[in-house]
Parts: C-alpha cells; structure tokens; sequence
C-alpha cells in the first residue's frame, strides 16, 4: 500500500506522492508505466487519463454527498485526511475548511498571496508593494507596506481564531510556511492531499 | 461657513459639498468661479489647481505629522473628523483607520470589493461570481458562490469586531451601504471628508 503512487493534478502542476513535480504543460504520459492513483482539478488532464488504463481517477471512489458539487476535488481530498481539523490549503487561493466528526461543516475561499498582492497594486500603482509579515499583528500599521501585509493577513487570522476553536489548525499548500507561524498551534501538514487520497484507497480497496 | 464649496478629488471624480460629481477627465476649471477648498489624491490635478488663485488646498493647513507620509490626504480628512472612531471607507479599496483622541492610531488597506470580485475571477474562472452578502455568516458556506462571498467579508467582519472594542464604526465611501448592515451598531457617514475639511477650515480660520 504504502508504495503505491499517487498524483495531484492542479493547474499548474502534476504532484507526485515520490516528490515528483512536473508541470502540467511538459508531461508524457508514456513515462510512467506503473499504477497511478490520481485526482485532477484540470479538466483537460482528467478527460485526457481517463483513456489512460493505468491511471485510475480517485474522484469515482469518494463518497461526493459529503461535499458541494462545484468544491475543488482537491479540498476534499484534504477534508477526508482527518475527522476533526480546519484545514488551510494556501494556494493561489486561500481555502479554508472546517471537518467534524469526518464531515465536512463548511468552507471558505480566500485570495491566495500572490493574488492580493496583484489585487493591491491593479487597484492603484501606489499600493504595487511585496507583503512584508514580519510586523506587530497587535499594533495599527503606521506606514503603506504595513498597512497593506497587515489587512492582507489580519483579517482571515482573526476570522481563524474565531472558528477554530476546539479543532487543530492544520496548513498545507505552497504558502503554508509564510502563514502557519502566524496562527498559535498551527501545524504545516504537506501531505494532506495524499492522507486522503491513501484514505480512499485503503477504505475502498483498489489496489 | 456653512456656504463654502469643497471639493473632494480622487482618482476618477471630482466629488463637491454641494453634491455634484464630475469626472476627472471632463471637468472644466473655468466652469467654477467661486472659492473652493480641496483635497486631492490625484497628484495630475492638485498640480494643475495650484496654479488657480480660486482654488485653495487644505493639504497645506493639516498638521500631517499626525499621519504617515504615504497615507491617502482623503483619510486623513475623515479621520480628522472625529474624535473617537473606527473609520471605514469602503471604496476602491477599503481602509479601516483607528482614531482616539483626534490622534490617529494607525490604520490597515483592504482591497475593496469589486477589486475583490475581480481578484478571485483572475485566480480562475471557475471563481468569477458576483458576491451575495445575504448570507447567514454563523454558518459555514457549502457552495462557491457563499464561499467566496463569505470569504471576501467575513474575515474583515471579525477583525473589526475585535479592533472596534468601545470606539463607535462610521462607515463611508461607495460601498458603505453594502457593508454597514454587516456590522452591528456601525452608522453610515457619507460625509465624513468633508466633516473633516470643515473642521480644518473653522480651526485654522481659512475663510
């Protein structure tokens, strides 16, 4: 089981479970002969495995009621990993999950980093600034850099302090290491997608 | 005093006491004979108006050293109108400004909300939705369009809430009517600058 491969397709990107990272625009398929479990969030690569007789999509196997339809196969992913967590996937953007009990509560979508800092700086070129958090989340901003790194982030921690409370702060995704040390008790999981995707398969046995 | 025409000039309109609103790239300095006092954040027009004997800017009679250098000279005007307050002014983008004791305690940029909307449509396509703040914000959102809705405001909500701790909020700008009812006991104030302004002329007896 535990050698099995798995794959994340984003839209950026192919993550293997190996460390593998390959980008979706540069990927042969006939390089990889072996079984591989995956999930896609990118509709032309899912169409395209799915022809595929050693890919085996994971999305068939999940029990999708526990979910909303448009919600990213990804974030569910992430949910099954655990029975009682909020999960934090930042990404290019910020999701934000809440599991009790196995089931899925609810979730929330937040601009990634990147994506505020462009928000900011289409807004006017006087905001055009890179995000500095290394600042006193206690104290107002007193300058344009601050003020902007400050409402970028102070916001969605305190809306993570209110709904957080009771259940682990878990962080995945590209941004997990800027944000976690931000949030007390916060815990980087990098591999929350594969805990899932592992979690499928061995509930469902397909292997 | 009572009489005197403001003038209040952003980055796309030229916003007088009087309540007429002329855009920027229409507006004939000839077609005004009278008095007018001004603010400006558009550095082409507060360069062109200095050079008209009629137009008198206030930027020279506030005490700036209250504020930092980079701040917006619109926000320093509403905060000068106040003595105790939590200042927001939902525009293009949103700035949230702490005063106690007519001093100015610091203050944070938000993006504001189409920017946001416009934000999340950039990320991908499949978040290119226009937000619906009829929402229930004690529950968690269980489809994309509450999802991003709920993100967009909810995480400014609980900040504020925990920022405004017995400080009255007042609420201006363009989105000021979307925003207040979000926020319990916050009160609309369209015309905070100009509140501002006066101030400032009846204090330093420009008339």
């Amino acid at each position: 089981m535990n050698n099995k491969l798995l794959c994340d397709i984003g839209n950026t990107n192919f993550s293997f479970s190996d460390g593998k990272k390959i980008s979706v625009e540069y990927f042969d398929i006939a390089s990889i002969k072996e079984k591989v479990y995956y999930i896609s969030v990118n509709d032309y690569w899912e169409k395209r495995l799915s022809m595929q007789e050693n890919w085996i999509n994971l999305r068939a196997h999940l029990d999708m009621s526990k979910y909303y339809k448009t919600m990213g196969i990804d974030r569910m992913m992430a949910c099954e990993a655990k029975e009682n967590a909020l999960i934090i996937d930042a990404g290019s953007a910020i999701t934000v999950d809440l599991v009790k009990d196995f089931k899925h509560i609810g979730g929330f979508i937040y601009p990634g980093l990147r994506a505020l800092e462009k928000c900011f700086k289409d807004i006017s070129p006087a905001l055009d600034i890179s995000f500095n958090f290394d600042i006193d989340l206690d104290k107002m901003p007193k300058n344009t850099k601050d003020a902007l790194s400050y409402g970028a982030i102070a916001p969605l921690l305190s809306h993570i302090r209110e709904i957080s409370k009771n259940v682990p702060v878990l962080i995945t995704g590209g941004d997990a290491s800027t944000i976690a040390p931000l949030i007390p008790n916060a815990k980087i999981e990098h591999d929350l997608v594969f805990m899932g995707m592992k979690k499928i398969l061995e509930g469902k046995k397909i292997c």
